[in-house]
């Protein structure tokens, strides 16, 4: 049976909506819990110490199911949350939200890069996304085919319709995150691999000397920052689908590239990276007399993956 | 032939006002950067890869100097610019101006966190410092034995007068940075320690598991936040006295201790410290009914020099 196509253009005005819905209710809880000046460790139940789960974190994503139940009681729906309490996650075609309302670390510390991560999936492809910060009034949001935006107004890439050249790596900012896996196996893969993008590589075998590497421990948000063109990479193992199903349509409809696990083979994103782990995003790069951008994006990704101790 | 006593109520007051008015500058010169679509290539007359020099950046002190110059021509200077265009720099205990004006590598790509810093000693100690993120509007100040401020209404930390509790490391959002020095013994000496810090300690050996590593790039903006309280402790090994002197004294000011060179003997930081490359600083820890926080503060420092891998 194939899905008749939903409303998009209705459906993603509702999730912009939800998504200031859903920061307001962030912004008031964190106000709310400093002027009761609780502890970190109080606050939240501890799944192991880096993954916590806040009453808050709970609250906003029962709201934000609630809400689309309401509006669009045949949608599915894939949460953080709900997955954490045990429900079965499976992507399907049907129109499906994927969902993580808070990024808890950063709220837990009331750390200012927190956003409210809203997607949807039609036929397993994102195609609408909405990453709302409430703390800087930030709300990166796009439509398939219909441009990516900053607050409505500002198309990204900020330098649109001119995206910026990007020669090799070593001009590159790029995003990694330590993430909540603290093996050994990730830990090293992951140090390893940031040493190598940080040295000069007459000093360090391998190095890439990028221009500079930069956390802010919030995935949602540094695709938001690669689609607006103020981060030029990011890299991730270990996040899931509710992290970077809005960022994936955001990124894409900025012309930024994304990849999953088979982007090493030179493979574009597939559905079924989507509930995978491993992602790569590079913003849009602009066209130079002697390369095409689109041949750019392809040539640094190559670069990188090569650069990546543990991609597999 | 002692120094007598500065207005520095009037000083704070005017830094204040400048550090406002250089914002300005900062946030008009990257409008008119982004409409001209310039590449990052072409607007920067690099040092190395990583140690960039805008225009903006020589306008921005150049402007900063004048002001001070003019309103205070005994003062003396040390900034970044100057530094770079060869001035001897030396502290002494006359009143001085301490000043990085734009935090460069983040403002070529456009990525928020840029902030003019300017600090002000008297006798060798930071006794005024303005910090100021034109992007995100946001201004951290004080002055000594007056408190410290989020856009001169909000004492810090946000939790003021009741800094949170802070068990141990594990429990830490800490900020480090990969920085501009890319030699193998710098790059090597920091990755290993982020590794010990992010891993967990039944997998690699001196893993504290860390709750956070973050790296925004500003490390005025990392003792800003450290004294609101929204980062726990940063550790940096190679910045300059222009990128932490304004950090000190707000920090200080919002309860937090700063350490130097000697900290890991357990000495505070000294005079000296200011114009050497390595420094420490954690923020209030509220007291719990088995441990004052200040012993906290001390106990946590400890474990961190004990975790770092160079130090020295």
């Amino acid at each position: 049976m194939s899905n008749p196509s939903p409303n998009f253009e209705e459906i993603y005005a509702f999730t912009i909506s939800l998504a200031r819905r859903a920061g307001s209710m962030i912004k008031a809880s964190s106000s709310s819990r400093s002027s009761q000046q609780t502890s970190t460790t109080a606050d939240a139940t501890k799944k192991n110490r880096v993954d916590l789960v806040t009453e808050t974190d709970q609250a906003v994503e029962k709201f934000i199911k609630e809400e689309i139940s309401t509006k669009y009681p045949d949608f599915l729906f894939i949460g953080e949350e709900s997955f954490a309490g045990g429900e079965v996650v499976e992507l399907t075609d049907k129109p499906t939200f994927i969902v993580d309302p808070i990024g808890t670390t950063n709220f837990v510390h009331q750390f200012d890069h927190v956003a409210c991560s809203i997607g949807f999936t039609f036929n397993r492809i994102p195609v609408i996304g909405v990453i709302y910060n409430p703390f800087l009034d930030k709300l990166f949001s796009a439509r398939k085919d219909h441009g990516a935006w900053l607050n409505e107004t500002t198309r990204l890439p900020l330098t649109h319709p001119h995206p910026l050249p990007l020669e090799s790596l070593s001009d590159a900012i790029i995003a990694t995150e330590w993430g909540s896996d603290r093996s050994k196996r990730a830990i090293e893969g992951k140090g390893k691999t940031f040493m190598k993008l940080a040295a000069d590589g007459k000093e360090i075998e391998g190095g890439v000397m990028a221009h500079a590497l930069r956390s802010i421990g919030s995935a949602a948000l540094n695709y938001a920052y690669v689609a607006a063109g103020q981060l030029d990479l990011y890299w991730e193992i270990g996040c899931w689908s509710w992290d970077v199903c809005a960022g994936t349509i955001i990124a894409r409809e900025a012309g930024a590239k994304v990849y999953g696990l088979s982007g090493k083979g030179g493979k574009e994103f597939l559905p079924e990276d989507l509930m995978d782990h491993h992602f790569f995003v590079i913003r849009a790069i602009g066209d130079t007399p002697t390369e095409k951008g689109s041949d750019a994006q392809d040539r640094i990704a190559k670069q990188f993956f090569n650069t990546v101790e543990n991609w597999e």
